[in-house]
């Protein structure tokens, strides 16, 4: 099985979201993206439709969006 | 540790999220439940901070509010 990805932009309830999927999923199962701080993957994460974050982008390409944190608009400032 | 609990009403975008969420962590390791076949349990998931559904409670308590399909007023009727 692919890797899912997690992405976030460091917002309280991103880090919270993040905690709980990694301990739901495993750690060495989810690869964590801070788009705050890893600006180049954000053209990646709206590609495979995140429209914000947190984010979960399953090994299957579906886009789980979780809470809500912030918009990619609001993330590319 | 203590199952997760995936709360849904049976909307495709439940659907969906179940089963990644049930890829995710193991169908051994999350409870399904469908709030619009098992009434008895709205009161519970509100208790434990749910909003709307698909919502998935982990078993240290946080609630996490996954896309968004129906509020809970919704699934009442």
């Amino acid at each position: 099985m692919s890797k899912s990805i997690f992405y976030h932009a460091g917002c309280p309830v991103c880090v919270t979201a993040e905690q709980d999927i990694v301990d739901l999923a495993g750690r060495g199962n989810v690869e964590i993206v801070h788009l705050g701080n890893d600006g180049s993957r954000i053209t990646e994460a709206e590609n495979a439709g995140v429209k914000s974050v947190p984010a979960l982008l399953t090994s299957n390409g579906n886009v789980l969006h979780i809470n809500f944190g912030a918009s990619l608009e609001e993330v590319k400032g």
